[in-house]
């Protein structure tokens, strides 16, 4: 039966948009105010209201949410190329490494300290979630603010590449290890390495195999005629890589994100040349349909209930400390001519959307029948998703107005299109 | 698990792309490329390999593919507007009436010979099949041939949307008889009317209220901030159509349609103006990808196994005869300072997707238990879509071609645009 999925997905639409734009009024990200559309209808059953209850069992909104964010780092992916990851310099690979390495051993000491009943493995996940940095809302704030051209916007967009993918090799470590425990083995270094090198040996593989056979699938796919050739051809690349990492035992995420690397737009240059639109401008509705998907669902998940729970509170307050200050250690890692570290830490901070995939493959991950989060640590988890989101655009604009004025609009257009090749 | 959901998409895309591809090379229209395709993966069973097997069964694809024709119903109702349905002449709807009764009269008599032993509800579901006349096809073809501007072309594409309607309407009250005898109640004129009522009752109610409510919605809508807004809106507007013409018994995609039809241009101007992508261009991505499931599926639900039986076969060709023939009859409507009744019979003639989503709706009715549509019937039908719609490219085109030269292109393009409205 497809209507509730159809009265669903109307829902959750109108929410989204509505969310996001109230979020946009105040200054802050569209996907924030989709996290707390999402937030509030879920938690309507406080009010003694269930009228909404069929969205959290519909298993084809969880599919298509999965298709979202799968599409989502697809895209995210498109915005840079496996050259631009290799000539990033080394300020970047520093604040990258810095930015990966405190959060994490931050985040572990503060679950260590404020869950002392929980497992290691729960201190490992949360630090591994504090790791990620998200490249989406950390482009669009500093393009809304005509900043992509400062050598600070440079190193962060730059860092955060390479965070996000140290940050799924975490993910991926971290996941593997908790499976391993699940499964009654001790975690060893062997299998660790071996995850590692499967993870790190994936991305490398799909670069160089993807590298090599991204052109002449495209090339040969310019062959074929009819509409939507381009977008069909683009998308079964994504959701074979996709498919591929999830084989290999890692998220399909990271295969999507692969994906998006691989593609340039000079692979399907023939296409744009007889006058079919770019890659980008096909998959951005099909993510705007899906991704808030994801998000409201997000939300929806979780349950104000656990606020009562003063302990919730604390951790994500502490958490939340642990993951600005932990950029911010990242931030020194910045160097070179008149770079100033203090708005390269504040733009690192957000987590966005990969900080609530960990979050969400961490609710589905246990050992021995027991979840590795709780619902209290998810939800601080979410919570501290928000307010990294939240913090970020106007503290980042701050940092980056006590100095310089904001270039021109269409000087920063023109460099904007630099850092971001179409 | 997402895994293998993401190798199936995978496969239909590829596939897809590939038999669009081809069949467009053939002069046909890509959608039936896409039904071998999916036909030709489906029965590589026959040749012992069972590795896609998996795809029959996956839940996900066929939500997905669900919504793939709601959205491609809602696209196709976007070409049209009700004021443009209101303001067809005379001769359009004397040819959607005659196109409706005459391949129902047909069909029926054609099932009735053939199938004896079938009820006679079987023969009026066949009847209703072969009512339809695909919009969509027809509307690229007649643009393919840069001949949209002829009185002829005028007619079909009025009389197509008409008869659309007629064959919705048809297929909710022949649902509905069905149903009845499903639940022992013996068909009686009262419900019949009753379910006419209502689907007439929907569409006119869904257009009072949907053109009431639409410029409103819109203009609201229009004070929202961040990306996708138009989009969202549209999806939900879309959704809630959809769900609301399932609630009151109908398919959910007659309300999609209406909701297409509902939406004009005009009103979403306030996004179009502040430099957004219209919404034919937002949607045109999300049913490149989903629309291609619903015909590779259907494709792949055909078996092939049945081609052994000569009945399913001579059942196919009469049908496709009393197809042809009935759209024929409808031709003799078309009237008009020199217009030509051959091209407009002739343009009548595919079936296209809302043929095959008759015929899946065909084989999800039972009555006791017993489907009404057996699979060699189902086969049947499949098999009158594919010839309808792979004899009319070249036919029509032969017989515009018999007596006009084509246009120069500038003009066609011209004229194309002054019949469907951007």
């Amino acid at each position: 039966m497809i209507g509730p999925t159809l009265l669903a997905l109307t829902i959750i639409l109108a929410v989204a948009k509505f969310g996001g734009s109230l979020a946009i009024r105040f200054g802050q990200p569209a996907v924030l105010g989709e996290l707390v559309a999402g937030l509030v209808i879920g938690n309507l059953t406080l009010l003694g209201w269930h009228g909404l209850d069929f969205i959290e069992g519909d298993a084809t909104l969880g599919a298509l949410a999965q298709l979202g964010v799968i599409l989502l780092l697809f895209e995210v992916g498109l915005e840079s190329t496996p050259r631009q990851m290799l000539s990033v310099g080394l300020p970047a690979l520093a604040v990258a490494c810095l930015g990966v390495a405190a959060p994490f051993a931050l985040g572990y000491g503060v679950s260590a300290w404020l869950q002392p009943g929980a497992t290691w493995y729960a201190h490992l996940f949360i630090g591994a979630t504090l790791t990620a940095t998200s490249v989406g809302i950390t482009a669009r704030v500093l393009r809304d603010m005509g900043q992509a051209d400062s050598p600070e916007a440079r190193i962060i967009l730059g860092a955060a590449v390479v965070d996000d993918v140290l940050g799924l090799v975490i993910l991926a470590a971290v996941s593997g290890i908790i499976a391993a425990a699940d499964h009654g083995v001790p975690a060893k270094v062997g299998p660790v390495l071996w995850i590692i090198a499967k993870a790190v040996g994936f991305l490398i593989g799909s670069m160089v195999l993807g590298v090599w056979l991204a052109p002449r699938l495209f090339k040969t796919a310019a062959r074929l005629r009819g509409g939507g050739v381009l977008l069909g051809i683009a998308l079964a690349f994504c959701f074979i890589l996709a498919w591929a990492a999830d084989a290999v035992g890692l998220a399909p995420i990271v295969g999507a994100f692969a994906a998006g690397l691989i593609l340039e737009a000079a692979h399907y240059k023939p296409f744009t040349e007889r006058g079919e639109y770019a890659l980008e401008q096909l998959i951005h509705p099909v993510t705007a349909f899906l991704a808030p998907v994801f998000f409201v669902l997000m939300g929806f998940s979780v349950d104000l209930g656990t606020f009562a729970d003063p302990h919730a509170l604390l951790l994500a307050g502490a958490l939340t400390l642990a993951a600005v200050v932990g950029k911010q250690v990242a931030g020194l890692g910045a160097f070179g001519p008149g770079v100033r570290r203090l708005p390269v830490g504040i733009g690192m901070i957000p987590r966005g959307e990969v900080g609530l995939i960990f979050a969400n493959i961490g609710l589905g991950l246990h050992i021995a029948g027991v979840p590795i989060l709780d619902t209290s640590a998810f939800t601080a988890i979410v919570i501290v998703v928000m307010l990294t989101t939240m913090v970020t655009p106007p503290v980042l604009s701050w940092s980056f107005r006590r100095s310089r004025p904001a270039l021109p609009e269409d000087r920063a257009e023109a460099i904007k299109e630099s850092v971001e090749p179409e």
